[in-house]
């Protein structure tokens, strides 16, 4: 018989969004009548840019053609495109990333995931409390977990509650880790991290030879100028940290598929035998034996964002979903809820009030205002008694949404 | 430190294909003046038809109006392309799929190498020889091997020779195995599974409870009718088999870059617990996980491709490739070489002339005729002493390659 891989049978239910859908499918079953607003999932809902329709118009025109037509491509991704996110993303911004060591691929969820191959299984695995469930479940089917406890954390997994009580600032680990997970911009808490506190983590890092998973995907929401965009703004961030990074949230490519990995050549890990491996090389053999590239037409698409108009664009739009964040933000702190993110981020987490649980909060939002947000319990145990709302939405969306927070929800 | 997936170690060199272009890189840097003719890379050539741009220009334009916009999608695909798939690729032939059994993906690649995140790492695991390299890698990548010998062959591994002498026809393995990767029309070999032989397998697979990985990414090179297209058109088929396809081969996708695999519900492994867990709900787990779906503009292209303009435009530049197989076979075959394959494949595989070894003929035919194939013993220890050509190119390459055969080959 072939046997079948036994961690996954230590994952709890479903992952977190299918658990979503099935709980609003339900609802919206029973109550056809409701009209749901969804501020759940962190999904775009704003078109894409006008300049990367018109770059994906020529792409597909490309393919039309046997002079222009495009096969494989590079498993590494396009150059013009590795070019692109070395020159705009990081060098303009003092980072010494090279266009060799960005990894274009179809999303940092995958990528997020499938690091894991290229690492060991005897390493000791640090994240913060609450977590993207990515990182803990792709954990948990890659065997570095033990099972998991009534509160949903897995044996084995080293992690760093992030609450209101310590400001959304982990503590570093008080044990040496082997790998650390961050994400900054947080999600869900939304918190950022300073030039001071990314510093830190660097230093810890290299004083406990520790490999930082650092993910930026929510990057272009930063408003601060002083809060830094990429771990490589830090003097030595480049000898420890791979950086996941996606056009999802920064380029409304949700539903198109572009993002990327930086494995910087001086990152490197220990072999059985005590020698140094790096990292660069071994993620290179995984997706170039394991993945076959983004589409020539997405790519392209993604060049475009690096345009004079795309960026402006991009900006726009990014803008206009920050505009829905201090709608929210006010909104629900004006009636009394303590609120957390936002300002730097898209998403807004807020203490459940009246100490509810997560989910009952959940089903309660549904059932008296049919909104539908996303239970902070979802994203660890640590998240216990929060909920994060999604400034992704129209404008009219959010302000029916909080409208219905005002006048519909009994606290 | 950061402890690396020590497996990666054992890899040989660097998969097949970049160890190609980086010979393929020196001689034409040695040699400007020389017109290289690349019949290496199984890399389709032909524009994508346009019933497939028109459908992309269109869901691009989708993608530039909100009321029209499309973000995350699901992971398993757009109900609309895998309802197309079952029906058309399945159903249509008799095969019992339902569209829920069909997980669309970004290419075959990609999930033949993924599948491996489902299974326990105590499977003892066969595979044809020659074979898709990506199979043997990725499993030596997963662990589920021990190191190669001085032939390539890595401990643990069954391998199925497939040679001249067999006729290219895989003898049953002697021992009992618990995963078996077969794939048809073949991939080096151009040699097809016949009904009966098919059927053996699927005998095979249930008196010994074997799960079959079947890739059926050339099944739109079929010419021969009595030959399957699937290995659910078998009875059992869809009890012990999972299949992988692609758009790659079939309709030019390879920088498009879309696939499938199908994974029926009642094909199952077994638990530590000796309890049976089915592989469709695993592969669910892994695809929403670790995976965020294809690009909407690509899913509406590859259903363009069953459009009544769209299969026969497809089907015009299949034959077209075919018509090269045919040029190529006739020619070589003429030259007193022995060939095979290329009637219901895109691939001819050769002896190599004067019992050369498969790297000394690349480097002969690059040398003396400009012209790149791949080195059989690249597939497998095997495949030494054997060369693959690919009909995947213009017509005026095909015939200058054979040309360049015929006058400028020393045999």
């Amino acid at each position: 018989m072939a046997n079948i891989n036994d961690n996954y049978l230590k994952l709890k239910a479903g992952y977190l969004f299918p658990e979503i859908g099935r709980r609003v499918k339900a609802f919206a079953a029973a109550h056809p009548e409701a009209k749901i607003i969804r501020c759940g999932i962190g999904d775009v809902t704003e078109p894409l840019a006008p300049a990367v329709i018109t770059a994906m118009h020529k792409a597909v025109d490309d393919m039309a053609k046997r002079e222009t037509f495009r096969g494989y491509g590079d498993e590494q991704g396009c150059d013009f495109l590795k070019a692109a996110v070395a020159q705009h993303d990081y060098q303009a911004r003092g980072c010494q990333i090279a266009a060799d060591e960005v990894f274009i691929s179809d999303g940092s969820k995958c990528d997020t995931g499938n690091i894991l191959d290229i690492l060991g299984h005897n390493n000791t695995i640090a994240m913060t409390d609450p977590v993207y469930p990515v990182y803990v479940d792709t954990n948990v089917m890659a065997g570095n977990t033990g099972p998991a406890n009534e509160k949903g954390e897995f044996g084995g997994l080293v992690y760093l509650p992030t609450t209101a009580e310590n400001n959304f600032t982990p503590a570093l680990p008080t044990q040496r880790v082997d790998v650390v997970y961050l994400c900054y911009p947080n999600n869900p808490t939304g918190a950022v991290a300073t030039r001071e506190m990314l510093a830190k983590w660097v230093e810890y890092a290299k004083a406990n030879d520790t490999l930082i998973l650092y993910d930026a995907a929510y990057y272009a929401y930063i408003t601060d100028p002083a809060i830094p965009h990429s771990i490589y703004e830090i003097p030595g961030g480049r000898d420890v940290a791979i950086e996941f990074r996606s056009y999802s949230k920064t380029a409304g490519f949700t539903g198109t598929r572009c993002a990327y990995t930086v494995v910087p050549k001086s990152v490197t890990g220990k072999a059985a035998d005590g020698s140094r491996v790096d990292f660069h090389r071994l993620w290179n053999r995984r997706q170039t034996t394991k993945f076959n590239g983004v589409a020539y037409i997405v790519q392209r698409g993604a060049e475009a964002v690096y345009s004079p108009e795309g960026k402006q664009q991009v900006k726009a739009t990014i803008d206009f979903y920050m505009g829905n964040a201090k709608i929210i933000r006010e909104t629900l702190g004006a009636l009394g809820l303590h609120v957390y993110g936002g300002v730097n981020a898209p998403y807004i987490w807020l203490k459940t009030p009246g100490g509810l649980k997560s989910w009952d909060f959940f089903d309660k939002l549904l059932r008296e205002a049919h909104v539908v947000g996303t239970p902070g319990s979802g994203f660890g145990a640590a998240g216990e008694g929060y909920f994060r709302i999604s400034a992704f939405n129209s404008r009219a969306n959010v302000e029916e949404a909080m409208n219905r927070f005002r006048t519909r929800l009994r606290m």
